[in-house]
């Protein structure tokens, strides 16, 4: 097919309908996207089958996206159930879905989201390996992961986690070294078993040149898996994860060469004084590719609050430029998250989001902050509940707890610090410019009651 | 009385039962955490008169500390319900207490939190001035803001918070340029109020050194209160935050020389990227003092969610130097917290103070950390809930949602990375070494069905 990826049109200088698109929800100009695009700093991930897309670009300078992670499984075959969550993920604002299924009718699953989903969605094709072609891992040849992932592309998922950086140098050097948490990257893990038992190098590494064949034929962002991630902090930004690192920036490079858009992933779980050089590191090595990261995780010890390690992690790997934060989750190490637990892992990676685009100072991210600023100081409930990020949680929280006077909230009360200041800057101003408060009649006896004293009671 | 605070013992080159206690608790030597208390980088609020007290240290070198905040009020006059969510607090790891009462029963409420507490204790006297004296706040006189103070101290409180710092030439200024959200600290705004209509000088401002008197008596920690800290990002570091941050400094020397031990009250609501400039003008404008602040909340739009803005901004705050986190809650700006709120409001500030220690390289932070991943590694369910910052939360997490597979969680099911390379290592390790696992009989004829099979039926 003659189809031009995004990438091979922006080099062009061609501004596609896509590019269009994502600088009119940025409020940018196309043609800044489309040098972005051609430089490889921005992709915009839209497999040209997926009919139903509202492209999302995600890079350098543009809004800070999230991923919500999804799909049915062994453990939770309900497909109906997931697809509530799938709406529930989209209500909440996710900006893409990634259909992790494992089990049971994976391809009907991915086909209805597509042609559902207006946000892009990727997968990651090893999760679906053993169910397509109904055998064990170690029984599958190169050629049959490969048709997996070719079956993906048919389908019209817009971007892919592939694991083309894990090796069989890196498969040795973690035996002979070891790693407090070894690999917890799911599909890394699942090459790096292949790898060892059948003796034969990472197809995706050694045969690359035919998956960016593939990717560049419907235009699909590569999303390069980091199979060495970190799963606890002790193993984070080790030189396991650094190797793989930079074979992942030569294959970025060789995929950007051959028209197909790429982006990186990264890690995991990361302290805090380690994050930014993370970020530093992959643009380095990576040639400014778009970062991918999942949380980081600032601490290990807080399984039930992972939303909130993640929320942390992602603050800071974004407002030093990360790009694409994929959601964790409160379910996080313990079991499938419900559709409370989509939401909850959604708005605390938007939180993440955007007060990274704030730090970032990101042309008009602040504006919505400002607003609510002044509806909390005009105590006007309606304007905080529509400019709320989840206005419905608000509105049921004070709606739970009436206080006894309704312009103010049971938090503070008659001690509203916003009604007190209200109170007494519309009296200063009542007063008149130059006249000091002590020279106001009404003030002139300070133990008469005035209105001011409603302060007070 | 002629008792010697921590910070005067300290001087003389004394260590004091409570900085031997401190430096247990912490891992430290005691006459290290001596020389930061006479240095004033470090203080132990321990009012004498609190007898069920177990020291707690905040500062410089120390485990980041956490404090909630809770008391009745008009809204909410439950003594009993208030005092289970003291429980809460305790039992969830509140380092410290604030006794926010507002209407009621104040004194016997605070008598009985001393009296039960093995945390210290602190409260804003001026939410207790109309309540104690019987009347409105613009009838009261400096002497009676005073003597409420001293019932507080007489009554064992650890911790004061008093604003000290807001005077009429900041009312004035205020009042000629404006602000988005004016004065948002309750206290504050109280005493904003009482300046304006009574054209009187701010009391704790204007006879600083009876309030100095009355805490050295008693050792009680002075806190000195952010009146005009910002209430929105936008209000955050700008010139009327600043200036009384520049007299907070002076005011915090002045206690120091006095004896009284002293620490400062921060932001509030603060972009990420002006967090680290707030810790270091705090530091080096109050002479090193420890730095107490309440969030700071990251972005202004996320009511609901707030104890996970915090999260963000207290971590960060944490890693540049802060000492001391106040817990936000989910029902920060809607409504008093609930039990739950008090338990996700305390998480969220365990977890930032936690890892912003591990980020400060504080020792021995990062050990759970580690024997958590390590109890991942094995699949030791136990003695993950036994590591986790709350246990309970992530049991009933797992126990809602059983997988098939006894040894893996419902997330990945037979996809487990943890279970796949421990199979794949434990068959390398029984290859031996040098033997390369293409050599392995067992390996020879890839086809054939192993035990590494599992990881994909």
């Amino acid at each position: 097919m003659n189809h031009t990826t995004q990438l091979l049109a922006a080099r062009k200088g061609a501004i596609t309908e896509q590019m269009r698109s994502v600088a009119k929800a940025e409020g940018q100009s196309a043609e800044s996207v489309r040098e972005r695009v051609a430089a490889g700093t921005v992709v915009i991930p839209a497999n040209i089958g997926h009919k139903s897309l509202t492209p999302v670009g995600i890079g350098t300078g543009l809004r800070t996206k999230i991923n919500a992670n999804l799909g049915i499984s062994k453990d939770c075959r309900d497909t109906e159930m997931e697809f509530d969550k799938v709406k529930a993920a989209l209500s909440h604002g996710a900006d893409a879905i990634m259909d992790l299924s494992s089990y049971g009718e994976t391809a009907a699953f991915r086909r209805r989201l597509v042609s559902f989903s207006p946000v892009p969605i990727g997968t990651v094709p090893m999760y679906d390996v053993m169910g397509m072609h109904g055998k064990g891992l170690l029984l599958l040849s190169a050629d049959d992961l490969f048709s997996t992932v070719e079956r993906h592309i048919e389908d019209g998922i817009d971007f892919l986690t592939i694991h083309a950086g894990i090796t069989r140098a890196s498969v040795e050097r973690l035996k002979e070294r070891g790693r407090l948490t070894n690999v917890v990257s799911r599909g890394g893990s699942m090459l790096f078993a292949w790898m060892h038992a059948r003796g034969e190098e990472n197809p995706f590494f050694a045969r690359y040149d035919e998956l960016l064949e593939l990717c560049r034929d419907k235009d699909v962002t590569l999303s390069l898996g980091d199979a060495l991630r970190p799963g606890s902090i002790k193993d984070a930004t080790d030189g396991l994860q650094v190797s793989e690192l930079i074979v992942l920036g030569d294959l970025a490079e060789r995929a950007r060469r051959a028209g197909v858009q790429v982006m990186i992933e990264g890690p995991g779980h990361v302290a805090m004084n380690e994050i930014e050089a993370n970020v530093v590191l992959e643009k380095r090595l990576c040639g400014g590719a778009p970062f991918y990261v999942l949380g980081p995780l600032v601490t290990d010890i807080a399984p039930g609050y992972d939303h909130i390690t993640a929320a942390i992690g992602g603050a800071i790997a974004a407002s030093a430029g990360a790009d694409f934060l994929c959601y964790v989750t409160p379910a996080e190490h313990l079991r499938l998250p419900t559709a409370d637990d989509v939401r909850d892992g959604i708005m605390a990676s938007r939180i993440a989001a955007h007060a990274a685009d704030i730090a970032k100072g990101l042309p008009g991210a602040r504006d919505r902050d400002d607003a609510m600023s002044a509806a909390r100081r005009d105590i006007d409930w309606e304007a905080m509940f529509g400019l709320a990020l989840d206005g419905d949680k608000a509105r049921a929280y004070r709606e739970s707890s009436r206080p006894e006077e309704e312009d103010s909230c049971t938090m503070c009360g008659s001690l509203c610090a916003m009604k007190t200041m209200a109170s007494v800057l519309r009296e200063a101003a009542a007063c008149g410019p130059g006249v000091r408060f002590a020279d106001n009649p009404k003030r002139r006896e300070p133990n008469k009651v005035t209105e001011g004293d409603r302060i007070a009671e």
